[in-house]
């Protein structure tokens, strides 16, 4: 039996550790399960087949395209596939109607015209910057729904009757994704996209000190060492997108913890955007530290200095950040400014006065 | 008749302008609308209509759902559907008649099993990098189809003559999709990669110029004026996510033009990755340009070996640039070098070491 424990033990360590790191995804990846499982019981429970019938495909549609990682994008998915579907539907219908008066082959005729009108019009929505960001799976669903219908108005006389037992099942989907998605264990990308942004802060008062420390350290092969902490710079650069699709999700988001109704989304983009630059700042450092040529002797003289302000620099983001993660008035900040401006000061007689001012200006600006 | 002349004139420049803007889109859009044509006549036609009845509808969900505006991104979306499909539907085969045997409750027990097993296990899979990269898409389908086989394999005895003929519209619909995404007006996302990369060489090469031109420029307001060629600078900061995305289509999109089959798409990632470095270089000077506490006078002294410095480094930018465009090999390769490198013998005569080292350093391992 011993040796049965030995064997089983570092699998059993790994898929502890496993499931540590990948907690939120497999969590997600049950409650889909189960989002399934509950819709797939239209069809395995007779009563209920008996009500609904074909039509249970498109709940089980529904659950697996708009069931999304986070509680927004599923939320805002759904609402654009409700909103998609019944205008889609509804013009659909009109448009069948329409064509039915021409009779004949007059009828497929003035359809086959309404399909290319209305494809044509929505895809060119979908490439529309604004449209795209938020819309682009609705204008994607009312193709799809205007299509549907307006070629089997041709065929079934009950059109409107198809579209409402659609419909149904299609609220029906969407109702358990939104439970299972919003009330068992939510991941909200509001909450992400917070953490995401303090952590930012505090990833650049890091490497701003690493900077230092590297820049006063001796040692003779500094052309292949690594910086710490620019990883983490360059991760910084690159958030770009990421944030937006986070806000965008986020704004979907309901009332939930900490954050209100209005939440000024926006501003993250904004923070975002200055952090991005002071990121391009530190980055841009990297070529003095990687410089061989540089002497020793004349930063031994600076070194306090540099030192003195870097503790304050990155003591400010810090500070900062906190206030954010906090959502309280930053509690330091009748103490910034002066601090800063002593510290341009300070610097302005040790050094010539270009040298080090853009990265001072820049932090004021924050 | 000359009033009407006049008053529709205004409005004919304005749409020939916004035909001439929007060109590739409205050229989409118009494919689209012919592709849905296309597939509607499945309905809209007896004789085909009785061919393959209610499953045309698969065949109008395959083009709206699959047809983008690159060309690779729409085969790599259609092939991602196809082989989704055809795993989704086999599997989805097997499971459905070893639940068979269970029979009676059992039955649907095993089904409901099947259903969370697979929806949560192709869920994660769409969570992993690499796969929400390339085939997200096809884990979507997969699940989709696996569920919808598997839960009628209870119903419908035919599952297999079902998914035949369900594979059959979506493979006519593709096709249609295939045929004129590539070859009536191709919209390529290799073309457009390669040229923004090219682009971006300019655009760096003019902000670095620009920059120079701003910093001797005599000026006493500089706090609130905008320096040309920031802009576009930095939209190169933030192009690393339409990179990817484009070099992820490039890779689908089949032998055209200049781009042979194994062209070397992860090159474009690492030189723009370069790129960015060099951008955010290049934005961190913007610190120097407003700063109003510089003097004026050691500047003139510098100039001469300044704008020297950034013709030399905007010529080499141009020239890299210009030789991807055409894809040859470098003619000024031999004479960059030397170049670059009495440029900065040049510079370190005038300024102390360790002010321009990083830019020189920069380019050469450009």
């Amino acid at each position: 039996k011993k040796t049965n424990n030995k064997s089983q033990n570092p699998l059993f360590h790994t898929t502890i550790s496993f499931i540590r790191e990948n907690e939120r995804k497999l969590v997600h990846s049950i409650k889909v399960g189960i989002a399934l499982v509950l819709v797939s019981l239209l069809y395995l429970l007779d009563p209920l087949y008996e009500q609904v019938g074909e039509n249970a495909m498109w709940a089980i549609m529904t659950v697996v395209v708009v069931f999304e990682f986070y509680a927004g994008a599923t939320l805002g998915k759904g609402l654009n596939r409700g909103v998609g579907t019944v205008l889609g539907g509804g013009l659909g219908c009109l448009a069948a109607s329409f064509a039915q008066r021409a009779g004949g082959i007059g009828n497929a005729i003035v359809i086959g015209i309404f399909v290319f009108i209305f494809g044509a019009a929505a895809t060119y929505s979908r490439l529309v910057p604004m449209v795209k960001r938020r819309y682009e799976y609705g204008a994607i669903i009312f193709m799809l729904t205007f299509n549907l219908v307006v070629v089997s108005g041709l065929r079934a006389e009950k059109v409107i009757e198809l579209a409402r037992e659609r419909l149904t099942t299609i609220v029906m989907g969407f109702s358990v994704c939104i439970f299972i998605s919003l009330f068992i264990f939510p991941i909200w990308s509001s909450d992400e996209l917070h953490d995401s942004l303090v952590s930012r802060f505090e990833h650049l008062a890091s490497s701003i000190e690493g900077c230092v420390e590297e820049f006063f350290k001796i040692c003779d092969e500094k052309e292949n060492r690594r910086i710490p902490g620019f990883d983490k710079c360059k991760s910084v650069l690159n958030s770009r997108s990421k944030d937006e699709s986070l806000v965008n999700f986020a704004k979907w988001e309901p009332w939930h913890g900490k954050f209100g109704f209005s939440h000024p989304w926006e501003k993250y983009l904004k923070i975002g955007e200055l952090l991005r630059e002071l990121a391009a700042m530190i980055l841009s450092l990297k070529g003095c530290l990687v410089s061989p040529r540089q002497l020793q002797a004349p930063r031994e003289s600076i070194k306090e200095a540099c030192e003195a302000t870097v503790s304050s620099l990155s003591w400010t983001l810090k500070e900062v950040g906190e206030s954010i993660k906090r959502m309280r008035r930053c509690k330091a900040e009748n103490s910034i400014l002066p601090k800063l401006k002593s510290i341009r000061v300070e610097l302005s007689l040790v050094m010539p006065p270009t040298r080090l001012e853009p990265l001072v200006d820049k932090r004021e600006g924050l």
